[in-house]
This record gives structure tokens, C-alpha cells and sequence, in this order.
């Protein structure tokens, strides 16, 4: 089915910031960004942050003639944000919601309303089964106390595990999208050793961008700059990584980000810088019509990646006490509700019975005091339901995680050479490991 | 990788009915069942409606021997009630949670807190990659008015969606659970015909069990047999479904199911009948060590297929209709809710500005209807959200099903033989056929 001469495929991956009468210049922006696209004649661009149906619909009409294909991704409350501009013909679209995505109640920060997911788009490119991911993570409002840091583990092990088992069929993987990660942090780690995706910044034979591949910068007009001086300006968290398969080599041509303001515009696209890969496929001798089946990471790299689901794992469960912890409080605080509501109402009651005795209770605040408790009950009754769903997906990425790590030891000791590694967790240790 | 001798592989499902305390006799039910699982020895046993932990933490201790390894989904408030038994090893889990399933005002029939999914597990039986999933859809509480209907189409969608991405690297597919489906229902069709899987029903060459292998029957002393009476004293919607690749032909051997009471014992294992199926594994001749690629349903099913996606986007649509008119009565109750609150304000505001005035609200009455405005405002706000996240599911999963009509329709146009059928309609004309 494959052809036998390389091809050249041009990805682009962009988070679009685009709130609409909160992020600033968003309708300038998106034209502006609707011109690159066009003018840049990409593959694929995959965008994130597209939160109005009404600027993808402005882009899906601008950039007809140039990607006749393209797919929303629709989620949550206001939608995933998710969006993909294609040249080639989409096949096919499946949406993975991640289980965990913040909560309702921190409104400021939003995530929870825009169902942050994984959208994959299968596409046939000269005969070549491409599937395309792109995904946005939840976001790192304070590295220092990330109180979210549970959630994007948890998403990031969804994530793996979506593009592992769905990618089984594929000559060619390709994600992008705004991990909300550095490129060491743990969830990243885990997502490249699990799935062998490769990091086209490193594997790039041409870079030309910001420093160090930069993608949230301090020189951005629209960034808070102070959470970006410890990291010396910027940091990478966009990403677009790929694999190849045993039909095809890809290889990473060249990689550029955006350098900040649009030439000869006071602003740039948005408060992330956008990345543009080049990839060269090159179908390989042995064409035996089958990609590889075994999906995940190689043999070499499994002491490495036990170390990571180990430390991914230890992570989740920190979540899971958090999250036990308020699941707890938020129902002593509705017993307590409850109490008290009882109270009042045996109070009132009193001269009911006892006749001649005076309603201890003005009347106003006894009402009020009755829709306080009431209230009190209603929301800790919706609190530890929400915190119960919460519990249940971190018990399940664990116990996951769990069988993970013992199938993972299960194929090392069937590939005694790398039984050396000394550095290699049992999971049963580690189990025991966090004493929470 | 294969062995070359054909493979047996004998397959259990049941319904457990396993909800603590509501559910009679829970508990000698599921020491039953585990008798039952020990004395058949089979390879694999899917269980549903295992709600309660306790109840798999039990299960797993008595079944230790027979099936050492197990698997239980978590998912939702309660659970996803999912379990799986194996007497092979599991190498990997996931779980994918349905978008939709049902209201969580909607108590009585539990479903939301459920968190329907399904779950797979990866094993590896003789060299064999076998893909096996477990799911229970959304229950059908009045087939004449059913409200779930677009939940449980969308769940069918998405449950095909997931088996067909996630299983291009199988050599096996067995699918197994409660779909609360009639074998000729929409979402069952959908499920068959775009996955290719086939019903152990149908195929099996020997069946042993309930009339028209029925597996809620009115003679079962847990069922309400006034829903079965015109079924003629029994559904089958309980299934288990399979498939093979090019790598191995896959048979059915016999099915079986269980006929209302234990033999010695005053009632039945379930509500439901439980489904036994034996599998006969033939390794083809081919051996070429992939699996066919092309997932999904064969060309000359294109027709038919094509149908079945048309219907199922009119019957989205209908519950997208339905939605969104919920959507606006939530909204146009917190307006009203919205006016009465601050037309009492406005009310109760007079004597401060006008002097001497009297307080035109008695207290009590001031406190009660403000509480009543406020109480009014947040419940329609929530349900406003979650009509929205409703809303964006049914529109997320129509835009996927024209995506693959579109896709279907192009594939058709490449094998022009099918080109003839008459019957098939065009996705244009399906989106004008709903005038809603």
C-alpha cells in the first residue's frame, strides 16, 4: 500500500489563547493566524484553545481552499478547544475526555468548564496510515504548590495509554498540542517512555526559534513574566512529538517556533509561541505490509520507564490522600449541617409540645439560619460527590498503574540483559514506599 | 509468534445485579457465583454490576486459584461496576468512560453515578494478542418512551469507536456485557456492522439455554415481568460478541446460558441469565505476523452500514433537539428566578430611600422567597451546565458521525460494486431529513 519515495510532511501546533472578551486582540488574533496558516501551506495544523465554535467556524472558512478538511473537537461545558486543519482527507475522529480535569468550583481558573481531552484524526497520506493526536493538558497556575499536579499525571497517563492503544494500526504517530509540561517533568517522562514518541526539538536536524525551543516566553506582551524569571525567560511546554513504525522511518527535518510579535503587528498570535515540524517519512526496505504490533517503549528503556510509572504512580497517591482528605472534610462539614439543622428544628419545635412556652426563635433568623444549613448541605452533599468521582479515577489510574508495573517487570525478566539495573523500584516496595 | 495448534478459550458474562443492600440476596448470590466461576474453570469471566468493592475484594479471595488475575474498573461515583477474572495473565487495562449516561437528578434510576464505561484488558494466550472488552450501557427503564435512547446511541457510537481504534493490533476480539439492547436495536447494529463484530448467538454451532437465548426472563422471580410481556417472556441483551483477524479464525463453538435457579438453591445467580461461550482459536495458514488493518467493516457491508450511522444521526439529533430545549427552560427559570430576586430587593429597598415608609415584606416571608429566588437561580444554573456539557456530547458525536459518513461514502465510491444499492442515503440529504 505504501509508496516508496519519501514524503515531506509540514505539522504546525499552536495554543490560540483564545477567550473570547478576556484574552486580548482574540478577533485580530485569530485573522492574523488564519493568514499564517495560509500562507504557510502546512499538512496539518493542529490548534488548541479554540474555545468559540464561532472562531473556528471564521477559520474553517478563511482556510477552505488551503486545508479542505477539518474537525472540532467538542467537550465539557464550553468545549475542548481541540481543533485540526487538515490538507488531507480526515478519515475518521474519536475524542478521549480525560477522567480528571480540575474542579467546578475554581472558576477562575476554568479548566474543569473546557473538558480538556485527546482528539485523534486518522489520516491516509500516499497510502501511509497517519494518526494525528493533539491534546491540551491542564494548566500550572503555581509551580511551587501545584495543587493540580495529580490531575495532568493523570492525564498524561490517559494520554499514553489513548495513543498506545489506538495507535497499534499506525505507520506514523504525530502529537501536538500544549502540554502544560517542562520537558522532565514527570508527566512528559512518562508519556515519551511509554508510547517511544520522540521529541522533535531534540531530534530536529535544523532548529530556528527561541532560545532553548521556548514556547511561553517573558518578552510575550501578553505573558505574566514573573512565574517565568526562575526558568530564564521562557519555557518549553508545547510540544509536537512523533514515531515511525516498522513501515516507515520519520525523521525531523527541521523545527521553528514564532519569535514573539508578528512582523509588522504590535501584537503576536497569542501568549505561546507557535511551532512549525517538518517530517520526512521514508518508507523502509522491509515493507512487509505491518507496522510493528508490540506498541510502547523497548526493552532497553524499561528500567527507566518503571522509574517513572514507580515516581507517576507515588504521585497519584498523593493525590488520592488529598482528595480522601476532602472527601472527608466535605462530609463532617454536611453532618455537621445536618446537626445543626436538627437542632433548629427540635428548638422551634419546642413550643409545639410544650404549650404556653414563647417561639424561642425570632422568626427571620430562624429561617435564615435554616437556609444556612440547608445550603451547608446541598453543597458538601455535591462536594463529596464530586470528590467520590475523583477518588474512584485516581484508585483506577493507580491500580492501572499498578498492573502497568507488573506486566512492565514481567517483560524484564523475559529480557534478562537489562536485570542489571540496579536503580530499578519493585513495585511492592514502592507500594510501601508513601506512607501517606 | 503463533503456535500453529488451534486454541480453546471458554468465555463467561453475567449481570451480577450487585447493589448492596437494595439488590435480595446480594450476598449469597456472589458466593454462588464464585461457586459457579471455580467449578467451570474457565478462561475468562466478565462480570457487570459488581457495584460494591467488597464484592470484588471477595471474588478475587475465593477465585485466587482458578483465575489469578483480575481486574476492576473504577469509574463514576459508585463504580463502573466492571470486573474481569482471567486465568491468563492481563498485561495492560483501560477504561474509556462514556460521555453520556443518564441525569444525576434522576436518583432513582442511578445510571449517572454509575459511570458506564468500558473497560479492555490485554491478554496474551499462546503467542495470541487477544483484545477483551467488558461494558454495560445505559438501562432501557420504558422501551415505548425511552428518554436514554440518544445516551445509550451515543454510548454504542462511542463503544464501536473504541473497540474499532484501540483493536488494530489484535488477533482476537471478544466483547462481552450487558448492551440493555434487543438484538436488532439501533445501537446494537451500529455496534455489529462498523466493528464487524459477530453475535456467539447467531454463530455458535451448538446453544444450550433460554428460548431464543433470552437473558432476562419472566421467569427469573428479580424481574418485573410486566416489561417483558410483549417481548414474549423474554429479551436477549445481554451479549457476547467476537471477532478474529487475519491472523487467526475464530469459531464458536457453543454457547450457553443459565436457566432461572441454581440447582438446589431458591433463586437464580442474577436478574440476568449468565452467558457461557467457547471459542475455537485456528491460526490461518497466511501466518504473516500482522493482523488485517483495515479495521471496521467490510465493503460489500458499506450499505448497510451507512444506514445504520444515517439513523443513529437522526436519533442523536432528536436528543440533541430535546437538550437543548432543556438547556433553555433551565435558562429562562433562572431568569425568572433572577427578576423575583431583584424585584424583592428593589421591593424591600422603598423604605430606605423613602423615609417613614413601611417595610412592605413581613420578615419571614422576605427571607423565604429570597432563599426560594436563590435556591431557584444556582439549581437552574447547574442544570443549565450540565445541559451545556450535554448539549456539546450529542453535537460532538454528530459531527464525528458525518465525519464518517463523509469517509464511507468516499470509501463506497472506490468499491463501485456496492455503488447500486438504492437504499443507501446521502449524508447531505440525512442532514435535511431532520427538521427539528
Amino acid at each position: 500500500m505504501t509508496t516508496s519515495a519519501p514524503i515531506r510532511l509540514r505539522v504546525f501546533s499552536l495554543n490560540c489563547w483564545g477567550i473570547r472578551y478576556l484574552s486580548k486582540n482574540c478577533i485580530e488574533r485569530f485573522v492574523l493566524i488564519g493568514d499564517l496558516l495560509n500562507q504557510e501551506q502546512l499538512d496539518i495544523a493542529l490548534l488548541q484553545e479554540v474555545w468559540c465554535e464561532k472562531d473556528f467556524l471564521f477559520l474553517k472558512k478563511k482556510l477552505g481552499s488551503v486545508y479542505p478538511y477539518s474537525h472540532y473537537f467538542k467537550s465539557g461545558f464550553i468545549g475542548s478547544g481541540l481543533a485540526v486543519f487538515s490538507r488531507h482527507r480526515i478519515h475518521d475522529a474519536f475524542l478521549y475526555r480525560y477522567s480528571l480535569n480540575g474542579y467546578p468550583y475554581m472558576a477562575q481558573h476554568g479548566d474543569w468548564f473546557g473538558g480538556k481531552a485527546v482528539g485523534k484524526v486518522l489520516l491516509n497520506i500516499s497510502g501511509l496510515t497517519v494518526h494525528v493526536f493533539v491534546t491540551h493538558l491542564h494548566a500550572e497556575y503555581c509551580r511551587e504548590k501545584d495543587s493540580y499536579l495529580p490531575h495532568r499525571v493523570v492525564q498524561a497517563w490517559e494520554l499514553q495509554q489513548f495513543i498506545r492503544h489506538t495507535s497499534a494500526g499506525a505507520d506514523v504517530v504525530i502529537l501536538g498540542g500544549d502540554l502544560n509540561m517542562h520537558p522532565d517533568d514527570l508527566g512528559t517522562r512518562l508519556l515519551r517512555n511509554y508510547t517511544g514518541l520522540l521529541d522533535s526539538f531534540s531530534e530536529a536536524a535544523k532548529f530556528d526559534g527561541c532560545e532553548e525551543g521556548f514556547t511561553h516566553i517573558s518578552e510575550n506582551p501578553f505573558t505574566h513574566t514573573d512565574g517565568l524569571v526562575p526558568f530564564g525567560g521562557g519555557v518549553r511546554i508545547d510540544y509536537i512529538l512523533f514515531k515511525g513504525s516498522g513501515e516507515v522511518d520519520v525523521s525531523c527535518e527541521s523545527l521553528s517556533t514564532t519569535k514573539g510579535p508578528v512582523p509588522g503587528q504590535p501584537f503576536p498570535y497569542s501568549d505561546h509561541e507557535a511551532l512549525t515540524a517538518e517530517f520526512l517519512f521514508t518508507p523502509t526496505k522491509k515493507g512487509n505490509g505491518c507496522s510493528e504490533r508490540e506498541f510502547g517503549c523497548v526493552s532497553d528503556k524499561l528500567p527507566e520507564l518503571i522509574n517513572t510509572v514507580n515516581e507517576a504512580r507515588t504521585e497519584v497517591k498523593v493525590g488520592l490522600h488529598c482528595s480522601e482528605r476532602m472527601r472527608h472534610t466535605a462530609a463532617r462539614t454536611g453532618i455537621m449541617g445536618l446537626v445543626l439543622l436538627v437542632l433548629e428544628l427540635a428548638i422551634a419545635a419546642v413550643p409545639l409540645f410544650a404549650l404556653g412556652a414563647e417561639q424561642p426563635f425570632p422568626k427571620a433568623s430562624f429561617y435564615l439560619l435554616g437556609a444556612l444549613c440547608f445550603a451547608v448541605l446541598l453543597s458538601t452533599l455535591m462536594l463529596y460527590i464530586f470528590y467520590s468521582i475523583e477518588v474512584k479515577a485516581l484508585q483506577g489510574t493507580e491500580d492501572q498503574m499498578r498492573l502497568a508495573l507488573s506486566s512492565l517487570h514481567e517483560r524484564i525478566k523475559e529480557s534478562p540483559k537489562v536485570l542489571s539495573s540496579d536503580h530499578l523500584q519493585n513495585p511492592l516496595d514502592s507500594k510501601d514506599s508513601v506512607h501517606l
